[in-house]
């Protein structure tokens, strides 16, 4: 039965199936390398689901093995993320034998109490399809039904497995036969012309309509998202396009229609005038979350928008229910919405226009373009220096993590370059994310056809201190990421908050440059080094054999406990007002 | 409102609140300080989880603080292994305010769509109470209810509290007038009296009956557990007394009855003559886990027994419940059951003569019985040979932590000095559990009236990768455990299960020596020490400064990657048989 599994997961393009080990799951192991994939073996659930949610988010779709009870339970907070960011994890559960389950034995990893089932409903409040692959003779259709959903619906499904099972025949007649079948359904044609024909009304009537697009995976998403579709869009209607937060980087960052970062009152002034002054705003895959609109304040008014969801879509507050937003894409783009453009002149053109005319640096491997931003010497890092000197030194197709906090509010200041894969939460925020995030992100690239992007992270010292074993797993894997530490003793967006000299915003200080070693990084495995001012970043920024990733590097970036991006203190004035009541 | 419950938990004799911090449990932490009570500010909240488990296990009680989603679905697996083992934890959980509540506000750490309560259902699913926090007139009365289901009921509740809230004023009167009412409720009189009837009639009709006392936290608990019941029966009844694998060190293993550690086909000899040829077993506490009996195998036969349970009891198979056992045994005691006494002669009178007339090590402070177990020099360490030889190192009161693995079957051979305290779960079995749990347990003995016991890790190497972190906190905290780490690269359980010599068994080599220095200890707060050969542990056992744990030490004990306890090999086949189905 597991081979059968593997073989769909291998058919879907997975290489790599993260997990940890456990006495339920063992014999499907010996299963993986057989079918071709390999076994990540993490060092723990929660960063294993952190990383599976990674792998995805580069690869398109991944794999996640745990057991039940203990394991799944502790992977349970990562593949909520993936639930509530729209990221299609596999995730398969191993399970006492069925005769145990049947029984209702008293085994280790349960409450004693012959409950089996407990477990398993907690996972399933975080899939969109729960299979127990009880029965051989069902098990093929189920596996086939649930990749499918979670590859269509763009969010973790969860598989449970019985150990006295994985080495069960099954018929491999479905695996020989019928592919799996990916394509998203049909929309019902009479509600899909309805909804076209109300956009397209509502496109005529505007004078001055705005894009905006958001990071729900289902846009973003390599291969079945809708990346070319939101382009096609943008390139027929000829309407300046903005990214959310979460979308930043799906539309190239020098396209000419490009606008600029819509992050409410953080946004710079002219993509605040641009969207204050729109009649219409027509928003893709965007999730108005509190980080993501610098407080809730920066909501867009519904009856100003039409706010296309993955399969359902709201035209100034009036829902299109279960509409598959990518074939009215397609059909927006079919329709060429010609009358739309006629009105794109007049105010918001100034706007427009200002911004193509910003110099969008050329960039190619290796080259540094710091003598813009020469400061004094010695001068200590600050953010408001850092964000936008770091966009300078990225590389078409990097793929970029940031950590809820510090940096992924401070990188709303750095330019991506083309084909730019960015990897943030603003939505879960779940702190700790990005290190297991970045194992994922770095394997998907190595198992890619296009193996050399780099993958950067961004993250907090206090975040790294959550999830800090996974540079382990990178060092087995011979992974070479660049990971950017920001040393700042703490919790800077709860100091912000709240007591911002309290000691339980600190954290124990670590020394993150001899992480590698004692996680078994032989000398020749990684390089680490402590950057502490203007002068010592911009120096190695300039070194090519950093910028080439040739093994795993960690920089301590030292900046002031008391400084922090601008549009991290606006978000979290907001915060600590919703937090009064 | 914080304030109040702070007061509360304070009551029941916890110092310190693990956890981490977050958005929505800010402002509370200011009164954590302010009511006399300390922050522990964990690296992650399954460690923090964890911690507060070990915290308890030794003060009694403990309380966790995470916020909502994000921290309490970290920390789940931690709070699912304290309600299957019945350890009371107050976890306290950090909600977004009333009014982002109400008006279902696009939060972050939810999926987006104006559901808060997901996400404390499933932490519902590991506590015994659930109480929002959402009124200052009812928030007194729930707190107490609260705290007060927690300690009687022995399992985690969940208190939510919504930011908002925390500093609202509530009403002191009860604090200052009703203190919590901890003691266990009153059982049914006439009820009561049928089941101490009942047990009082297998007694007068057993020949040989023999007593097993289980780890079950209501058994064990310092303060409301039943320790001294358990005693006062054992030397009432005059009958031999077993523990099951967690009950191991609640009777004194010098007790003259003590007749030794029952772990089905795991047991020794005399031990499994004694359970086989009784003819009554009076089990309390106890859960008859496929771990704790050596595979399911050694099940004990519900005919032949009288099983008693927190509140309830099954006497020969029939149940009477809702009735806690606390009681019944003092009854049971104040009956003097003088009739049973008069049976205990013939054989099981010289197996239990047997075990009593064995010599029993006196310990002293730093006391080195070595000679006793001299090898030929240099050898390996093996675990037939390491685990008798701890025993005799071993000092009054310690607190002993083993690991679900190779260390908690090892340590089945161990005698326990008098008023030990040993933490491993035999039923949840949660791999990584010891670390947190010992930075909990190592500071609720530095919070107790005893603060020089010593706290003792036993912990393999793949076990210490997933929580690895928290020895930061303990170097944060100053905590002087004795950590020794069993290195044989990685999972040895699993690899007796299925594949031995299967890479997916291994783990990265780390340098575990040098984790202390990374976490920010400097040269003079730790110690640690890599051992290899049978001398060099029994020269490190011999130093006084080693055993008096004047600082935080890790020990590095390499053992052969192909070397088991005979106790692990029995009870992994057992598991594999299982899984087979």
């Amino acid at each position: 039965m597991f081979e059968y599994l593997c073989l769909r997961i291998k058919e879907v393009g997975v290489r790599s199936i993260h997990g940890v080990p456990g006495d339920f799951n063992l014999t499907a192991l010996d299963y993986v390398k057989k079918c071709g994939l390999q076994w990540v073996g993490n060092c723990n659930e929660l960063n294993a689901g952190y990383a599976a949610d990674g792998y995805a988010r580069v690869n398109g779709i991944s794999a996640l093995m745990t057991i039940m009870g203990v394991g799944e339970l502790s992977a349970l907070n990562a593949l909520a993320g993936s639930f509530a960011e729209f990221v299609p994890v596999i995730h398969i559960i191993g399970m006492p034998s069925s005769h145990a389950q049947r029984d209702r034995l008293c085994l280790h990893h349960t409450y004693g109490d012959g409950d089996f089932d407990v477990f398993w409903q907690m996972s399933a409040s975080v899939s969109c399809m729960t299979v127990a692959l009880d029965c051989p003779l069902t098990a093929p259709d189920l596996i086939d039904k649930a990749i499918e959903a979670c590859s269509i619906r763009s969010q973790p499904v969860c598989l449970l497995i019985p150990a006295d099972l994985i080495r069960a025949p099954v018929s491999m007649y479905p695996l020989t036969n019928d592919p799996l079948d990916l394509e998203i359904p049909q929309n019902d044609v009479s509600n899909e012309t309805a909804l076209v024909d109300a956009i397209m009304r509502q496109l005529a009537l505007s004078q001055n309509s705005v894009l905006l697009v958001g990071g729900q995976y289902s846009v973003r998403h390599s291969s079945t998202g809708m990346g070319e579709e939101v382009l096609a869009l943008v390139e027929t209607l000829r309407i300046p396009v903005l990214t959310s937060a979460s979308g930043k980087g799906i539309i190239d960052e020098s396209h000419p229609l490009y606008a600029g970062l819509y992050v409410g009152s953080c946004s710079d002034h002219p993509v605040q005038d641009l969207i204050e002054s729109a009649d219409l705003i027509i928003s893709i895959g965007n999730i108005q979350s509190d980080l993501a609109t610098a407080g809730v304040s920066g909501r867009i008014d519904s009856s100003k928008m039409i706010d296309l969801q993955r399969d359902l879509t709201y035209v100034r507050g009036v829902l299109f229910a279960n509409l598959y937003v990518k074939p009215i894409l397609q059909m927006l783009v079919a329709r060429k919405a010609k009358g739309t453009c006629s009105s794109f002149s007049g105010p918001m053109r100034r706007g427009v226009g200002e911004i193509i005319l910003k110099e969008t640096p050329k960039r190619t491997c290796g080259s540094w373009l710091g003598s813009i931003f020469l400061p004094a010497k010695s001068d200590p890092i600050r953010h408001d220096w850092l964000w936008p000197v770091l966009g300078s030194w990225l590389r078409n197709g990097d793929v970029i993590l940031a950590e809820a906090g510090t940096t992924s509010f401070g990188i709303w200041k750095t330019t991506f370059a083309s084909g730019t894969t960015f990897i943030s939460q603003y939505l879960w925020a779940s702190i700790g994310f990005t290190v297991g995030a970045c194992q994922g992100a770095a394997l998907a690239v190595r198992d890619s056809p296009n193996p050399h992007r780099r993958t950067i992270l961004f993250v907090g010292d206090g975040s790294l201190q959550l999830g800090c074993q996974e540079l382990s797993t990178m060092i087995r894997h011979g992974l070479k990421p660049i990971i950017f530490v920001i040393c700042n003793n703490g919790y800077t967006i709860e100091r912000l908050i709240s007591g911002p000299d309290e000691a339980y915003h600190d954290i124990q200080p670590w020394d993150y440059c001899k992480l590698p070693a004692v996680f078994g990084a032989r000398p020749n495995q990684y390089r680490s080094y402590q950057v502490r001012t203007k002068d010592q970043l911009r120096h190695l920024l300039a070194q090519k054999s950093f910028g080439d990733c040739p093994v795993l590097q960690v920089v301590e970036l030292h900046i002031p406990q008391e400084d922090a991006p601008a549009s991290l203190i606006t978000v979290t004035q907001a915060l600590k007002n919703c937090n009064k009541g």
